[in-house]
């Protein structure tokens, strides 16, 4: 029987066997001139006001059609970031290890996150890792947490959305969590559903170049674009009224969200942005939007109304109208 | 059967009962100007050079004699951004949580994050909460990623030993470690072991007023006194002597360890730290530390010399020598 390395206890112990992991796969996907000094913090030269953001990455499966818990640790925080309107410049990388993990799985995230971070001149500058006994952790938990420099002054913000604003997507929604649950259950459909998780910084820098006074700015991940919605709503104390049919959704996602009994307005988003600016300069932040590769089907999916504080309103594609609410209860398990 | 009040999955799905528990548990312990705004991200305004330190606390079992993982998570990360000769001001907070956790679990280690945030002017600004399926963590797990302001020109570095340097250590060694360890085996010994768990800046910041140029501050957390020496030593490729009879150990704690067949120079400590500056120094920097509640018991334990690079010689209260090598494999399951 062939040998296959896995992580052990040892790894985390801060000794000689976490030194070797840190040296033999971290630094080498990730390495540059503030990590490679291997202090207890990494010193920082950054100028101005800054943005800072975390989130933890428990995806099951880790490996799925158009990405990893890897690239999605790297992107995800880097978005948070971005919706500020700040440019990513720093991220720290903390890894739980389930004790047994396949060393080829760790470096395969490593490696991930490493070509994530290429594309950018974001960089892991300080990093943590722990090794929990078998059964204390689902194999990899990776907590990111990023520092950027705000790129505006008056920074968008969930409480900045104002009556007769209009509201941006900048895509189609729902592909990340159909992607996750369909690898995870196995499912095939008659046409690939890929996530689209990607670092959206190029597209709001290319935004905010452009259009610089917009209101919000949030990624509709977790509860998906319903559940942020009503969020920036009631952050606002506004109405939101939006219509249904300009909500663009891939043929294939909407099928599969049908065969499954699953609405695509509450799947998880991982390259997608809201964006919610004074309705006169909406048709040219959509151009921008519509010219780079990753806004391509960005569309104006509704307005910002006085009304009733924090209501969602949807415009259905038979002419009526209905509550579009938060999330309540798990539409399904962990996907992002 | 009274019932009692568990974290559901859908705590962590981004949606109604994620701002519930937010709103009820969270902000109610750490709220402030900053986390209030519930972005994504925290607008925050920094002066200078920074210091980014992460880390991601699982410790078994969560509430031990002299604190719990959520002033360990506090003091920890905090410590490692002021190792840096920098004063730790925003942190983020990730909690990982366990489907089925006891609510009271949680709001007890809130506050207690909330009491440890008290003492000083840090603040948790961002945060992020994900709730896995039964099985998929053990209890929680926190991640804290600090950042600070650079208080000194030339920080503190681990490779900043120089052949002459002084060592110091700000008070005894292996209270944290055997404290813990003591709490999950059930054992009880005739004096109480408590863990050193200690937010460490008030002290440093006395430290580097008094005596600014210092060449390295690390705390000897995972891998303990011995380990830290030889991470050191090796970044300064620089050879270390240590002297067995200066280092200061509880007389508990000694028993417990020689009881229990544990050598407490590489138990973790939470609440000390190493200091290596100029022989010159010395006096006046134990004199600083020993003036303060944090510092003493604090000792010149060794100096720097050339000789072998990377070499920690251990000086023995018999007269011989020996090398006091990292810890290689576990001592003992996570404590820290």
């Amino acid at each position: 029987m062939k040998h296959e390395a896995r992580v052990l206890l040892d790894h985390g112990s801060g000794g000689r066997a976490s030194l070797r992991l840190i040296q033999n796969i971290f630094l080498s996907c990730f390495g540059n001139s503030i990590l490679d000094s291997l202090d207890d913090a990494a010193v920082l030269e950054i100028e101005g006001r800054l943005a800072m953001s975390t989130d933890t990455f428990t995806v099951d499966p880790p490996f799925f059609p158009g990405g990893d818990i890897g690239s999605l640790a790297v992107h995800g925080t880097s978005n948070d970031v971005s919706m500020l309107g700040a440019e990513p410049l720093y991220l720290s990388c903390a890894f739980v290890l389930e004790e047994g993990l396949p060393l080829a799985t760790l470096e395969a995230v490593v490696a991930s996150m490493g070509r994530s971070l290429k594309e950018t001149s974001l960089r892991i500058v300080t990093g943590d890792t722990k090794v929990v006994p078998k059964g204390a952790v689902d194999k990899l938990f990776i907590n990111t947490t990023g520092i950027g420099r705000l790129l505006v002054e008056n920074p968008p913000r969930g409480r900045r959305a104002e009556a007769g604003d209009a509201i941006l997507i900048s895509g189609t929604v729902g592909d990340h969590g159909l992607a996750v649950l369909s690898k995870r259950e196995g499912m095939q459909f008659d046409s690939p559903i890929i996530s689209d998780s990607a670092m959206l910084h190029p597209l709001v820098l290319s935004l905010l170049q452009a259009v610089p006074d917009i209101n919000v700015l949030r990624d509709p991940t977790r509860g998906g674009l319903a559940t942020t919605l009503n969020e920036i709503a009631q952050q606002s104390a506004q109405e939101f009224v939006i219509r249904e049919e300009a909500i663009p959704i891939q043929g294939a996602v909407a099928e599969g969200c049908s065969f499954l009994g699953l609405d695509p307005l509450y799947l998880a988003n991982e390259g997608k942005f809201l964006c919610i600016l004074p309705q006169s300069k909406a048709r040219q932040a959509l151009d921008v939007l519509q010219a780079h590769p990753l806004g391509r089907s960005a569309q104006c999916i509704g307005e910002v109304r006085s009304g009733h504080p924090g209501r969602v309103v949807l415009q259905t594609e038979f002419g009526g109208e209905r509550f579009l609410r938060m999330l309540e209860g798990e539409q399904m398990p962990r996907i992002c």
